[in-house]
């Protein structure tokens, strides 16, 4: 049962990335989030606004494409090339197989779940609250932001991961099959949940 | 966020029986299982093979009047009687409210989560696992039984109970945010869930 790799989904604001770097800091192994996951994709070429703006667009092409493309390390769909966006995709899901190979590590959103499915050794994670509790604790990590609501941002950035997750690997966010454990933390703590997934892990 | 009910929702074969049982006597309160709230409700008069078919049955009144029924202590649905299947519902709700109400407890199964949604201190829990490893698990549980192969009852099981979770509740049997936690038991061990569990109601 012994994991080595922790894959974390997440509502926005219901705690998952803080989550997941208390956890890494537990276990002492590293921690890559969409940032860092993003950085790495940038250094292969494209600007590093694009490759975050490119991280929650889901483009046209079928996700069966991206499996045939990724399974046969080729650089095109079969009947056209890849647009831009798709592009990074490939990139991003090669980034996280290749972190996963080097050493046991905490990879958080990206779909990572799903990228790494054929690996027995990833425990998936899903955070999740309610909205009330997700929007005061926007409020206070995030503050207020010009133009939009706490509740107009967390319902666009939710339907923006759901709309990628689903593109891109066929399958819904949030679906209790796809993950070993599922928490809300409005009502279960961050620190109690840390603690289960470092039990999970050794 | 001291609990004092635990909720059990399982897939058939994923081991939440038992894990209820577990948590209940590692807490020391009382373990309420279908056979046990179905007793209850054959002590009001229905006959006790009629109760227990009766809770894997979804009639065809509306969630809408069961709610309205409860929430008024009314014997019948507005035009009209209610049948025998939704009064065992009503007994059954009857029964899971006051059974919460004596003591902390565990209750598995009949739509006790949704049933004391109302109250604060209930920790909902789903425990599910891959259909392989609930296979291999109602083989070892329960072995073989005549007539019927082993996924076929799985499948009948899991769809009874869907069913019936749907149309009592309105709501989707497993849908992530009905849970405080979700488990699946195929990654995660019963006797590690329980020390979870212990964790979160202590």
């Amino acid at each position: 049962m012994s994991k080595r790799i922790i894959t974390i989904s997440r509502e926005f604001g219901a705690g998952g990335h803080t989550l997941g770097k208390m956890a890494a800091e537990r276990l002492n192994i590293p921690f890559y989030d969409q940032a860092i996951i993003d950085s790495a994709v940038a250094d292969t070429g494209f600007s590093p606004d694009f490759v975050r703006e490119a991280g929650e667009y889901a483009s046209s092409t079928h996700s069966f494409l991206f499996n045939l493309v990724l399974s046969h390390s080729v650089t095109a769909a079969p009947g056209g090339e890849l647009s831009n966006y798709d592009k990074i995709y490939i990139a991003q899901a090669k980034t996280i197989q290749s972190l996963a190979e080097q050493s046991p590590c905490v990879i958080v959103g990206r779909c990572a779940d799903y990228i790494l499915r054929e690996r027995r050794d990833c425990l998936n994670i899903f955070v999740h609250a309610d909205t009330a509790y997700r929007q005061q604790r926007i409020l206070q990590e995030y503050g207020e932001r010009e133009g939009k609501t706490i509740a107009e941002r967390l319902d666009e950035k939710d339907k923006k991961r759901m709309l990628y997750y689903r593109h891109y690997t066929d399958r819904e966010w949030g679906d209790i099959k796809n993950y070993h454990l599922t928490i809300n933390t409005a009502v279960i703590p961050l620190e109690m949940a840390v603690n289960w997934i470092v039990d999970a892990f050794c």
